[in-house]
């Protein structure tokens, strides 16, 4: 997707001006995970004959992501989404332009899974894509089996988005399905309940969160789909738009894993936060897979790096994530 | 719509930032012709809930332009438009992501012709809405009837389109029904021949044109569609995209009138150029009723001033224009 | 006003630049009325044949504010200030060049003032235009008087401006008496004392302040100005350029309301925050005529929001402040 | 004065910014003649107390220019203007704000002319000072015989601009006064003959210039005023914003000198262009005293170079200069 | 190496700012041949652990440029070059920062040749390269003498830079000896006589530039290197720095053709231009192996749109290329 | 030195723009001083025939630094250094890329110290420049002994650079001789162990610092160099990127002085901040000469400042600094 952000922290048009990135859900992660060392791949479908596009594809190969599997489309558009980024207590704004995106008229059928899934080890999957459009779901579907019949490991994070879901299916109707294909489950609280109808008392609205509670979730989702070997949940306490509180827990069957908590008193930008944290669970566990704790605290140190860095991608290595482990955040210059 | 225009001559994404402005064919006619002092309202459909729109019709209201006839739609999108603007021999390009506008949904019956029309006496329409889907087609129909019903002038700039056109139906079976209610066309040659089917030998891509075949052209059109009380005619000559020849003619039955010709060897920004011509020429038959050679002479020049202008929008004013015409464009500096 | 401020946190000039926006008191606040759904109109004075203030009149009408009754005249200036934007202990500075503005030179029987104030029911004014100048003080006093003799209700923000005030009489011997024909009075603490000479005993910059002594205080206004129908006081604790506390009382004579206090700890502008304030009481008044303690919730999460607005401007919908008033401000993001 | 144009070739306004630097008459002449290693002062009146100003004089102070000698006063403001960069047949708009700036509230008396005077040898004024009030052209009066009784050289740029002069005094009457004191005459055709009443028959719109009858001009000019040691004239050629012929000629007494004609096809900036014409002339004459031929290229040269130079002051050097007049302006790479 | 140019026609530090690009002989052409379809690496030494050097591969990896050869080096700068960009009279102007780079310090040996080289047809060199150091030379003819022991067809750009060439030995000592081993030879008039001692008598600062003498020259190339296939020339003519004309011819021993000539009337960037007539020539080369008016035509356009495109690397693709050899540049909007 | 930083927070090349500006230690500290009234010089070597340089002394001219004695050399670079602005926890990185630069081959003997000492009585110098080179080291003492010679007062920040220190001796060897020349000695904790080996016991990481053992410090400084009549030592403690802690102490053999602490909530930039320190000091002792207390005061506030001011150089007045001082940064509008 196109991400169109007025300067700074204006509002739309004030200045005649858009900063013009690119994002999305599994482009984000795809980033993160090649800047961690992880031969990565991105696949999606982009309209054809459109230098937006190619400008886009140029950036994930940049990044080193291969894109040589993106289908171009006759059709279709390229998806945009206008964001205003808050401060204090104006909070940021999204505004979504993508119906009709290449993605969304997507059917099954339409990508060669055998192909895109050969040598491959691992399948990154968000509850976005099966929002998006019925054949987008199907797609989802189909892909999500794919990889389980090749043998892939499977990463979903249910990343409930309220304004999609408006083809005659509910979220947890097929999000419910897919998750039986995963194996290392990502979500916050609010993704848990709306995505997948699973849910433990905890008030998303406070701020102040009682991290006890999300053992009880975790296990709860555990023992919803057995298939899961892992459940991640990320804890925002949103105190501003400019401070948040972030952490993350994890849950592999075997032990609860509760990360440190950083306090992100400045955010330069906080979208891409939740998929920061997905690509660097993947970092996590790729680089420490003896230790969901160090996994875990990778993931949580890299994503709360992101909310310092604009836009969608995360653009950190791996030697900045563990500097920030190690050093704990007293942002001393480096020279 | 909105356009997004990397900044100077760069290709997109060479800097990640669009200069963010709007326009599109009518609302180009309607910001000129209320900077020339007549009380100008437009008329189309948006989506309700989008910043962006309120933005795009905040300019409007600015400069002038009534807009308390737009009507906001739950569906469809706000059209964007992406422009890289060229230099010498590298053109301009434009990619169009409009489809599934408010305005390609909007359907006969979704305006009030009799409140917009009320106390107005002057429709301005081009040959792009038609161009846009089927729907778009009949509310065009629709509209030019009622207007003429009401007793209005209607103008009409055909602008071809080649890449829209793409419902089914060609362009002449639709313009040639819609030409029938107009009583000033506007036209570049190529626009005669691809709206209308309507031709004199002159080749386009030469640049050198032969203004004498284009009495004959002229003559041609007020033949064919009789209802025309006025063809005027752009004339063109792209020698490179930054260096235009730039004049005009125009017949009104009695008489056929040749502008003064100018070279805008330094061209800014071209597009909405023949817009500028349309706003300028019903500037010019407002300001000189009687004077159809300095009607087209207003028009000419207001439109000339437009390639030293950035953005859709001819921000200039009588004033400028006249200049223009007396001063013979010497750029001596005012002050 | 013409408001030039150099980039970001730069010091003037660093940068060649100048961020060029419009303000001013009265502006201010006919564009959040605007904003607020109550059609609003400004009135001054600004020299004619003037690109600058055909920008300016061109944006206060996007907003939707009538300037149709603003005075072009052939002397007198466009006001202009430098802003340069604080951080932490560095506090914003402002450079007034507003001496001989239009406004400054205009005198009574300038302005039709029964044109204007036909089908008008309300007239705000602050305490910046009688300090500018001994004719604009007597223009102002016509003002009011006018308005009060066609039935309007009056508000004035006293605002005191100590680098005004030169022209030979003090700020309470002109402002007393021209508060005698306000209904509603808005004002900080440090205005009661410069502007009116009414005051209590509170330290105004020791940040921390007792916000008891200011219901003492507003009685005090109601009883030394019986006219007044209501006075609202703003209550800022400056911890520093970046960080303020903000919140607000009321006294309507029957009671006294105190609002929530809002911690705006990433200051992005607070220039036009107090005439935000005013603009947001005259919409909570609109929107809330029963209901004083609404209509002062309003206003302050209406300015509290400003604070994180780029230019004197309060770019905000009536749901913008709703929101705040009911979401807390936990500064989640919006899609 | 601080200069503020918009971005590139846009109008006022349509980004919210204006690109800010400083310039006017006698300060671009003092940054030019520093640049060609001739110590260098500037001497006028500017506000004290003001951050602009402040920034003004340390970007003079950077070009070498001593500005200890300028007054900063209590009264008066720092004179601004708004230019608008034309293209094409746009021309260039300049907006004076510069009413009751300091220095056009200066009197004789104000300057300790002794101090300034010691160990210059040469005096440069131009006709804009004795055009803004009544009391500058006393002043300027007073300057011009200061210098002369201390032995300097005086150089005048006659600079006719009608918008000033409206203080009761025609440009010639004053003019005509001060130039008896100069030795150095500087003017274009219309400058001769607006401000000192002096001309021969040329059509200064037309564009094509006789360069013949500019010998007359300046013969005449140095038998009206006998004092005059030397009269140089610049003839431009104005065939749009973007393009004009460049060139000038030198009469002192002795013989007649035109220069090398440039065809300036793509102008960056020609605000300044006569001043760096001036500040040319004064450094070729100090590095080619005996040659006046070479120094009027040297000076003809330099202000062709000042046209593809952003802002007032012409950043030059004279190797740059030489460059140009040796190398023939073929623009090859210099690398 | 980081090229850093202050913003449009400024001169450097008129603003506190650079536009930072990458660029260089051999990475220009690496980009372009690789926009043209052929699989292209690019080989050379950067320092390790650097941010910028990691910017500088993601864009060259982003544009589809193999760049997993690169050899990171714990010595060594990245080259910096200042650019100053011209406009009319004035000269671009280029401030190298190269000492002491990584590839100056690189010796024979430090390259893997043999797995460089596997799989690969075409090597392609410039004359800049053996002229920053003695080492360098010697790794230039070590890669050289390796390409065509493994095969591959040579090409060379004589690139001749007078302010290089400082170790001590002449460019002709040098270049004709690596030229033995070039099968295609790159220049323009100036290289052959500069960088190889290779001349005929056209004088090339005059603009006016005799195309018939380039079949001499091209067939004395030939001649003194028989081992040459091909001799291509580019013909520059400076008429400023805005404006170019441009054309070239190449004799491939059989036949000479020369190409149609094209006038760069407005030029963007020029920097780079040499670049893409060499990465033009190969691309055409590839797409018209037997027709070599056609592989010239392709390469003198491809150059042409780069004069019209901001930085070192041409961004076009084959279509823009050929859609300008078709359409003739008249540049009207492509739409 | 050149710094070049990306705009705001982005990381290097997100957008191709560096923003430029200048700096470095003894330059920052020239800046300061020159601010506080006190007339100052900076001395250096740096190359000759270069535009950059010329813009970095015509900024310092600019400022009031007398640069009369800056040797142009023909060898060596301008150095630079690439500049990442952190937030939160992620921290500013440098990246030097000053090896070979014209002070690092600068040898004992290039600079006239008669000349540049005549009438001069303060020297300062830091810790870095004899960390670049031998012969820097040497050039250092020379200036330090001649410094002594001619009866200065000598200041020294010992500025531990951790990445210098290359050429074979430890920071300490060289350091302590050429501490033996100071009389005013400033550093941080970590300098004054790791510059001079001199230590108490104090985690430099913790954020939370005891100012207790900071007296120890300055008491053993002053014991193990006798001639030092004054040792500054700075404490930072650093919550984040965005925030740290800020005061000082001063020792001056007869009483140890601590300063107010300020929390410095937002940072702009903090690059720069320790030579502010030194400048503010030796501002504070100028203006203070008598009052140590107030002297370091003064330094602290100034340097306060600092953190809110973006580039190297501290844009402060001492009527800035002295407000900080009785206001107490509550950041109220100065309006």
């Amino acid at each position: 997707m196109l991400r169109l952000a007025p300067p700074a922290y204006e509002r739309p048009l004030q200045s005649p001006q858009f900063v013009a990135t690119f994002g999305g859900g599994e482009a984000n992660v795809a980033v993160s995970t090649s800047n961690y060392g992880i031969p990565s791949a991105f696949v999606t479908a982009l309209p054809a004959n459109h230098e937006i596009v190619d400008a886009c594809l140029r950036e994930l190969r940049g990044f080193g992501v291969d894109v040589s599997q993106v289908v171009r489309t006759d059709g279709g558009r390229l998806g945009v989404y206008f964001l205003e980024t808050g401060a204090n207590q104006r909070a940021s704004k999204v505004i979504y332009d993508r119906a009709d995106s290449s993605i969304a008229l997507a059917k099954p059928g339409d990508f060669d899974w055998d192909a895109i899934f050969d040598d491959a080890t691992w399948f990154h999957i968000t509850g976005i894509t099966p929002a998006i459009s019925e054949d987008a779901a199907a797609l989802s579907m189909e892909a999500v089996e794919k990889a389980k019949e090749k043998g892939l490991t499977v990463s979903c994070d249910y990343n409930f988005r309220k304004k999609l879901w408006k083809y005659g299916k509910t979220a947890p109707e097929v999000m419910r399905e897919l998750v039986k294909f995963v194996d290392v489950g990502i979500a916050n609280e609010e993704d848990c309940q709306m995505s997948l109808g699973v849910s433990v008392d905890v008030d998303v609205e406070s701020g102040e969160l009682d991290e006890k509670k999300y053992e009880a979730l975790a296990e709860k989702m555990l023992e919803e789909f057995p298939n899961l070997k892992m459940q991640a949940i990320t804890l925002r306490e949103s105190i501003s738009a400019s401070h948040n509180g972030w952490s993350a827990c994890l849950h592999d069957g075997k032990g609860f894993y509760l990360s440190k908590k950083y306090q992100i008193t400045h955010i330069v930008d906080r979208v891409g936060g939740g998929d920061s944290f997905s690509g660097g669970l993947l970092g996590g566990l790729y680089r420490h897979p003896d230790d969901p704790q160090a996994a875990l605290e990778f993931a949580v140190a890299a994503s709360c790096l992101k909310h310092s860095i604009t836009g969608d991608y995360n653009r950190v290595t791996p030697g900045d994530v563990d500097g920030l482990i190690k050093g704990g955040g007293s942002g001393r210059v480096q020279r």
